[in-house]
């Protein structure tokens, strides 16, 4: 059983994140997305929210699936005996910061190797801050989120 | 079956290279080193004894193997069916002209996935050119190439 | 009638946004100014402060006017029939957000082109964060602003 | 009479060239590609056989037009009354560049504006080299390059 | 008397820096360590505490002290009489904050020079941040802050 | 006696190179140009030229020399027992290739440190190269090179 875990915040997952998970989940046994519970920023949905957005819309992908948690990734790579962590880059800031990141998951527990992935290049401008600043302008996030994320943003309350 | 292929000049292999190569062909069923015959500047080495000095340095390793080739990278993906393509960033200049191939290579072969792979960061300063570089001018590379790539490097006669 | 709009939050309007916008103003038939007024942090100036400085010292030039605006900027674009947005680029993390923001612009509304200029080298060390920190601690700020933001910087009390 | 110039090697053009171009001359009254005759590298084509590909697939566009030069580029925008140098940014990588020609030019003839442009994402990987190479070994070229530059490639002899 | 600055936030000092300001003071005759006060975010030690904590571990190296400081950073060089600012360099993110740092402080002060030094490649991946998030979740921070680093962060209550 | 070394290629040197040469001369004892004979390209000058060409500009500087040298920059260092190798940084390429050059540095000789230096910002867009071209295209270099220089560059037939 060879297992990926793909570490995030995932506020909301978006068409980005979902062309990386299948890719990605291709190549392996099993893909776990890894919603952190505790980011810094307080986050629009809740961790719960946030998984279960994801599982609505990877529910095709029978070797997907997605839990939260809120300690160290390598630590949750350990529980779950994961042989890789999946992360997509779609620009050099993107690079530094996981570079960074890498290198201390790489420290802390070497057995965890960090692969990354470009998405899509229709994906490449897509991050969450920006779905969520286009949904709370009322413009169109169609080619952005699944239907399923685009309901629950336009269900929030942006003030 | 899950092939991947780790295509590049390797004009020398380094332990840059070896790290990534090990610690991924760990995740996957076979590795295969694919050493490019053609290119721009005239390599140090010839791809057959490029071929050679990787098979020697890698032959502990039962699921890695070297060959040369002279096409598209993607060509020789479909011939072998491999599913990914592995490739190590070191730094921001290597991300944009990976970013750059992984991009062509999708469009042209869809179903083959650029994946990427930092190395230990002992050997983030390596590189090739450097090497040689070093030994033309007797400096010490014992900690950057493996003992035959040291060998074969000492041979030379740089002028 | 070729309007360009140069959008941004101008907490305050220093030298650097002034040469960007009197050289881009020459290009086209009008430029317009347009003030964010739901900047994530808190400005140090009101909307309708910081127009009132970019009229101020643009007053000269008479195809140059400053508005505040709320929503998303490919909105302000269609309401007032802009062909081109206008952005400064200073450096490579400049680079990636506006790269960023132009493709989600250009998803939005294809007619409008976002377009890039690099500011006089003697301003590309400048940005409001800088100015304020610098005004804040009582350094010299006259090379960085015009006289009439001066005067407004120096009267905050910071404290 | 507002005139900008598209300065580069052209070597050939490609679709990333003809997206930047056509949305860049909506903004002005008249574009003119200035393909460089005698870049650092030997050209695959001629510089006059760049400048009929170009003259080719943009004849539809009655305000774009295209010569061959081999001075400064400054001088040549001086010579034909130019306002502003138009440039593609698709990466880092491009903008470091850009931006010492930018401030260079900037020295030397500072009534000549440097305007930069992103290419719509689906160009942002091209680049001429990479489609000289994709056609050199038989990979499918359709959809980089117009009819015309396509029937070009396939018709050179690259042994 | 040929001294330098070393500033910086500092909460807490880890190997990185002690990296740099070892080899740095070994290249003049007095290196300072000036800790900021009044940092953006709120810092998890106060600058008190700080200035003791670089004591504690520099205390070995007679040219090396610490103090903590509130104003501009070129005010302090002035007073203290500084020929340079010591920075360390990891990342092109940090390049680019730097550089814009350094012309600031250029321009404010000539006469104080920024000199920037890349720490040991075995810390290149450190910064404090990742530290306190490391030591929050219980991973071990050995290798990455002395001894008296550690005991004051494990004391520390993250909740 | 602390002595500091400025190695490069200086085909030719530019006041960008004059500029961090005489600042960084006011921190040490001694600063030594190594100008390397066996560059990759071909240079446009001599190494004894340009070598009489530094000596020429920076002879009312005491405590500045030149000499060429053809072997590793540390072997030099050694010889000359100099405690610091001072480079130029204007932007992201240079500090990637930089960072790469100092941690080679560091491996072969530790106790040479690498110090880095931005030049006064109006010279951050020059460099040898681009000089050069200006030059062969007869535009007006004053302002990048001293006298001496110039007029080196000028009795150049590039033809």
């Amino acid at each position: 059983m060879r297992r990926i875990i793909y570490p995030g915040t995932f506020d909301p997952i978006h068409n980005g994140h979902i062309n990386i998970a299948i890719r990605a989940s291709k190549l392996f046994d099993e893909l776990v997305f890894v919603v952190a519970e505790n980011s810094e920023k307080t986050p629009l949905f809740s961790a719960a929210k946030r998984v279960k957005m994801i599982e609505e819309c990877t529910n095709n992908y029978k070797n997907i699936r997605a839990v939260q948690y809120s300690g160290l990734i390598i630590e949750f790579a350990k529980e779950c005996d994961a042989i890789a962590v999946i992360r997509g880059l779609r620009q050099v800031s993107d690079f530094e910061f996981e570079f960074q990141m890498a290198m201390m998951n790489y420290h802390l527990h070497p057995e965890l190797t960090s692969l990354f992935m470009m998405p899509d290049e229709k994906y490449i401008h897509l991050n969450s801050t920006v779905v969520k600043d286009v949904a709370k302008h009322n413009g169109d996030i169609s080619s952005y989120v699944p239907e399923n994320v685009k309901k629950y943003l336009l269900s929030k309350n942006f003030n």
